[in-house]
């Protein structure tokens, strides 16, 4: 950030008085900009034994299998966001679930939160899929997953299904250590 | 919006081409600026029979009881951003449990998360709260709640303790009417 959306003038980046962390300050109209976390809203859809899967046709991580999943917009609610770009990016329409994973990235102000779906109908690559796919649990490209989010959420899948014991929300944080395996490789 | 925080320059608002619903453009330097919801992280304390209640010393609803939750900052993670906020306004260190309440409010582009927490040592009242206090149920002051996000988590907090069965997720929305009773009257 540069300039001030509402006045257009040069902003500096300090601590206002009586804040407790560096905000951008327009000093021209005393607009404080904050910044906040992003939630990235998602389904694991499932279908009997298999789950579907999304081969991303976009960067970052063109090529890799992820969940159907993407940034929540304004005037929606967590659930419309995850059956939106389940429809999005998978052209299938979901029963949602409970929400599965809540997972944290703090290094990238981001919040991830993919909820547990039922897939009745049929599916198809949408504009930001190369292809779209089901998967029994042998056939789940653990090598060509994008994001440590997808890889985490369907590891806990699997093992709540092995011990039949219900399907949980899942809380946890991942670290930029957690993520280099992804990134590195790139 | 008014002007390009990149590049100083006034912006358009206007859906970018393979997009599907209005963003802030800068046809300048050709930035787009998407707005996203933004996370209310907090907490319910508890200890033993009673829960903690802050009266608010800001607007809005300036004099009214809500629990201790804030806006999500970057860099943190869900947890810690209800732990803050709960050392912030209540002055006190909580044990959080697990994510009691996670509540939508689409038209205003909030998404509440509360942590159910067990309050061990003292309290006292933070800079943006008028007092803080330890409420037994038939204390609760329900028609001084400043929110309906607030009323709603403890409705579910008292239906599941009477219930005896734990204190799983829930996760619901909120409605303009939800609104209407706590901000018209404000």
């Amino acid at each position: 950030m540069n300039f001030c959306s509402h006045c257009g003038q040069p902003v500096r980046f300090a601590v206002p008085e009586g804040d407790d962390r560096p905000r951008y300050l327009c000093d021209a109209c005393g607009s404080i900009h904050y910044q906040n976390p992003r939630i990235i809203a998602g389904t694991l859809p499932v279908r009997g034994s298999q789950i579907l899967l999304c081969r991303r046709a976009i960067a970052p991580r063109k090529g890799y299998w992820t969940l159907p999943a993407g940034f929540m917009e304004n005037a929606e609610t967590t659930q419309q966001a995850a059956a939106r770009e389940t429809q999005e990016e998978a052209c299938a329409d979901v029963s949602l679930q409970g929400l599965y994973t809540l997972i944290n990235l703090p290094h990238i102000n981001q919040v991830y939160m993919i909820f547990l779906a039922d897939l009745a109908g049929g599916f198809a690559a949408g504009a930001e899929s190369l292809e779209v796919a089901l998967f029994e649990e042998h056939e789940v490209p653990w090598d060509e997953l994008a994001f440590p989010t997808i890889e985490r959420t369907l590891r806990h899948f699997y093992t709540d299904r092995h011990a039949d014991r219900g399907f949980p929300l899942h809380l946890s944080d991942i670290t930029p250590e957690d993520r280099e395996r992804y990134f590195g490789s790139a």
